[in-house]
């Protein structure tokens, strides 16, 4: 039962090829991510108010079916793994047809952003991760 | 004789119409206003280490005609106003035959980051800025 | 009674000065125009297909108070001016608390991509703008 | 003795974490391909006008030290293998101090952009490309 947040394709999306540009499928990742722990009850800006940030130690895309302007889609978040100061999301992306777009797992590690080194997940979140896992 | 910045157009920057999409070109106008600062001796990360930034306040950008993928373009700087917290930059861009591709009256004003607040230019870029307007 | 549309503020959007960088406002502007169109029962992609866009020929933008990470932002979307090939859109985004963060005046024309030349708008399309303005 | 690509990081770049953001290092990636097939004498614009295109199938991107805005960052760029429809690349990004920020494993398919089908890339660039791996 993954996690499933909308997301529609504009044209600061696309490329000159007349799909998405690769790179902004890993922003449709983290929106999806942050709205799943918005979902969770967790604030991301209340978190960085503590300068503490979940930050991308690692990605793997694939890259399947090429997503087209105006497309709607849905991306998916699963934690696959969840250590004590990172997690690992296995997450999809799914057009209107429920053809697989692109998949990836992605490696989020919680990071103090002053000394920039991992810390522990807070623990009220990593209980709500833990519970959704 | 404006200051003139060479920009290559990636992927990144078009979008599914085939053409540069609108809001990059203001990425395009931030780059060469950077380096104009930094021919000045001006680095804006040491500024921004001390809460200060030079942050957009107005934009009027035209869009003559539609630059595309893999274009050289030229992007120029001109100070058309400088006062005590802002300053006004005329900006024009020109693909590789000479051709006006758009151009920009960009208000940007000296800010503190923590305060939000508008703070004179800074002695000494100030006196670089007045001589190079 | 304008047409308004919600945004989320998410890390691509911002930059190192903390808040949203001010190329991005232009992509929320050209959402909320894109899903205004489909409120009006216009679906881009179909046009695109048909070689015809809608493409921005001036933007004048004020940034009044920036917003910042995880902010939920209203976009307005307001016809100004319509005329054969071109329309005049007037637009702000007002911020949770209802502070106006920015405003636009975005001057769109309608181009054949092929020719890159104006065209009328579609009657159709003009008949429900006409009615909408 | 790998192809080298400066690329400056700009506020563009970076995000309200102070870092550069983690999807735009594909962008530095990208540009860096671009050059270096630029540098072999190809200029994928030329390849675009024949519906041709280099379409990137998967991406493994490690994230090692954040870059920051400002910072001169050079990417290089190494063929790991050629196939006769794709070649996967291995790409690193240094910084000013010789740091190793990021690294990544791309794998890129010539498509036909029509039919989104992949195609033989052709022989002229295949020559080339085996004689630089």
């Amino acid at each position: 039962m993954a996690f499933t947040f909308p997301i529609r394709v504009y044209y600061e999306d696309t490329d000159a090829g007349g799909v998405v540009y690769h790179a902004n499928y890993l922003n449709f990742y983290e929106r999806a991510r942050t709205e799943f722990l918005r979902s969770l009850g967790f604030e991301q800006d209340v978190l960085l108010a503590t300068d503490t940030a979940f930050v991308v130690s690692r990605a793997e895309v694939d890259y399947v079916v090429a997503a087209r302007f105006n497309n709607l889609l849905n991306v998916t978040v699963v934690i696959k793994q969840l250590k004590k100061a990172s997690m690992t999301f296995e997450q999809q992306i799914i057009d209107q047809d429920g053809n697989l777009i692109s998949k990836a797992l992605v490696v989020v590690v919680c990071v103090n952003l002053i000394k920039m080194k991992p810390i522990a997940i807070p623990k009220n979140i990593a209980k709500e991760l833990s519970s959704a896992s």
